[in-house]
């Protein structure tokens, strides 16, 4: 009888746990400052360009442990609305801070060194997410 | 034994339910198309009208079961780079077809027609979500 107690505990503690992990994540969404930045390139930006400037931004998570979240895209609206941008890149921090520190980061300063010759317009907005 | 078999089996498949869940939700990630919609108001638009417009899209979920994420927030960049735009949007849906019949869904008709005289300007940008 012991053991099956012991078992039992043993499951449910690892369930439990498990479960944590996704109360965890869903707490997490209370505080989450989205941070979207739109790219329109220069006419005279090659496709090799572009794509060392997809490839710049994608890495920066890696270089700065603020970034919270990453995801991004290239725009396939029908609506033609999106006044001539083409990239979108969706970041995530946890606080304000985080994001003021993250525009000042050397990683980030250098990455608007490499993308900034190619890019005609920057559209960028923040907000904290709501639903 | 029979007993102690029995619970640790019953333990462990409910633990792999909720870690299939865990599964299910990153699957999800591979069938993710964004839409990120940005407002400018007009100047003459009150507080009073820009909040009926918010929560007019907010409601737009509960109507529209072809939406599969929303959330939205007010632009707070330092940057002033948000070109006017102070509201963003950010809608998912599962695929191109769904998106398209978002559009020309009767109740996001009925969304434009309160949205449309208090706009100044409407950016749109779509993309399949990329890591």
């Amino acid at each position: 009888m012991k053991k099956i107690i012991l078992v039992a505990l043993l499951c449910c503690a690892s369930a439990q746990m498990i479960s944590a992990q996704s109360s965890t994540e869903k707490n997490k969404t209370m505080n989450v400052l989205r941070h979207v930045v739109m790219f329109k390139f220069v006419d005279k930006a090659t496709p090799a360009d572009i794509k060392k400037i997809e490839e710049a931004f994608r890495a920066l998570p890696s270089k700065i442990n603020l970034i919270k979240d990453f995801e991004w895209g290239v725009n396939n609206s029908p609506e033609k609305l999106n006044q001539g941008l083409t990239h979108c890149f969706f970041l995530t921090f946890s606080s304000e801070k985080d994001r003021d520190a993250y525009l000042i980061h050397p990683a980030h300063k250098a990455f608007t060194d490499i993308a900034g010759p190619s890019i005609d317009k920057v559209t960028v907005l923040d907000y904290w997410m709501h639903k």
